[in-house]
């Protein structure tokens, strides 16, 4: 199982922690049918990093918030996150996720829907366990954000590189996550609205950061790391942060011109103007683009309380910048 | 557009509220993509007779509570409503509902997908802005039951006539909904446990007699009313109450026991055995079912204020066994 987490020194203070939280995602109320524990126990144990449970333990644990529904809030984000990728993957047809087949290539599209329903309505009643109105609030904003911007994104004009579009995409599809995790965690914890915002702050910076690096990856990731084809966005018409700033540096390039224009699926041009836009500076000044969202996060949180929690949250932020997969 | 409510009398005290559900139905926090404008206007004026809201509403108004949040709860069940009929849709692959093409005769799979996901988040939206922290745990609990039972019902054995899973699987698909409705009206409206036991009882009763009438009505209706072929349940080896009844008074019928044992594809046999359970009593003896079902839901609430609200939610629960489609 990938637990690339267990070498990352920010996850050992919330370790035992994201055990319990694993514990309850798979929990079920009033006992599930046998699939549904098979789909849930897939899901679950098909892991990912749990970075998003791993920032609401840390945010309640710097700020003193009650360790049980903690706890629940960060299975109820983690499911929400999951419920959103049962879904997409299926939209997708992806064959894998983390390297493990996906579970519409193992059941029914109709089950793979109804699973993804399922999860949604588990987490949904996690985050109503936390008993606080305000977190419901926001778990509901954020998945209408979620689902807003991916039927967006399916209806959206293909091969338009616009950096408006680009950051209002990348805050539905992943930072609005990150700052409902950050930002519920502190709401469970205290009443104080500028801490609240602080941790909003630090979560949509992270968000937005991990996501931009996602999509370098991308571009810079071998296929085998990755787990899909090199440049899979582009190679779907879908312009990020890499090819817009390759388009700004030079307008005039015939091989974007061409993919602009709807070339997705001629392989030779798209070799070549991958090629291009890893060699050019667009990766490193998205990079550099990504450390300024983790900076402006982090110091979005700087007055908080100075203990090892905070190190670690702001350790995590650095690792967004870092990771290679 | 049908508009059957408009020609009951139960209506009338709430019609105008209604208008308001609709309207609530149809908003959107933030401003919404067109086509997800497109996707709701077309979903809420498909319609559908409003009970559930209308249940809502006379509950709340029977009860004192406060109508805005009331008309936040109508349409956070209805929304809920919606969401679960737009993926079922989409599983069966049907074409029309009361008579409109369904989302996914006209959008892709991918689009019915996150139309349904949207309105799931817009529905646990409206909960939350009830304010009620018991209505979102009801709201969660109620989604987590409807999905259960259609993933049971996706992987369930065919053929099998199990009264015991029958009651199961209606309260699932349909009576938790009503409970929910009548159940969280009560809460946004009183906190005394017995007064919302009672309505809970309520929906409970109204709800089994709904689906009770559905079932059979996919007997005795004719398809140009019903707008599906008569018997569709059996058709896809589906047990419902009247055969259930039929078997019990006919265990050696030689066409059920074929049914049972899979043969729902030889049409002659099948329009022999939707004849006779037409002409027996197994349509009588369902009737009286959903008839002791809505008694024993109106005994539930007997002791709650009279009043037109009362009276006209005694006159709904008397319509669910008299409806005709």
């Amino acid at each position: 199982m990938e637990r690339s987490r267990l070498s990352t020194s920010f996850f050992a203070l919330v370790a035992e922690h994201i055990q319990q939280v694993e514990e309850r995602m798979r929990a079920h109320p009033n006992g599930n049918h046998p699939d549904i524990d098979l789909i849930l126990e897939h899901l679950v144990s098909s892991g990912g990093k749990r970075v998003r449970p791993a920032v609401v333990l840390l945010t309640g644990g710097m700020l003193g918030g009650d360790q049980d529904r903690l706890i629940t809030l960060a299975a109820a984000i983690e499911l929400l996150h999951t419920a959103t990728l049962v879904h997409d993957d299926l939209i997708d047809g992806a064959l894998l996720r983390r390297g493990i087949p996906t579970l519409n290539t193992q059941w029914s599209s109709a089950a793979t829907v109804l699973a993804g329903d399922y999860v949604f309505a588990r987490s949904a009643g996690l985050a109503a366990a936390t008993g606080a109105v305000n977190v419901m609030q926001v778990f509901s904003t954020t998945l209408t954000t979620i689902v807003s911007g991916e039927i967006a994104q399916l209806f959206a004009n293909r091969g338009l590189a616009n950096r408006e579009d680009y950051y209002h995409r990348i805050h539905a599809k992943t930072a609005s996550l990150f700052e409902a995790a950050a930002g519920s965690a502190a709401m469970i914890s205290t009443d104080d609205e500028d801490i609240i915002a602080a941790m909003q702050g630090f979560g949509y910076g992270i968000g937005m950061a991990f996501q931009i690096v996602d999509d370098v990856l991308d571009f810079t990731g071998d296929q085998a790391t990755v787990g899909k084809p090199v440049a899979s966005d582009l190679r779907q018409g879908l312009i990020t942060l890499p090819a817009i700033y390759y388009q700004e540096s030079h307008p005039d390039n015939p091989d974007l011109q061409a993919v602009l224009g709807g070339a997705y699926h001629d392989e030779e041009l798209m070799r070549r103007l991958i090629a291009s836009i890893r060699s050019s500076g667009a990766i490193q000044q998205s990079m550099d683009e990504a450390r300024g969202f983790v900076r402006r996060g982090i110091q979005s949180a700087e007055n908080l309380p100075a203990c090892p929690e905070h190190d670690a949250l702001d350790e995590l932020a650095e690792y967004f910048v870092k990771r290679e997969a």
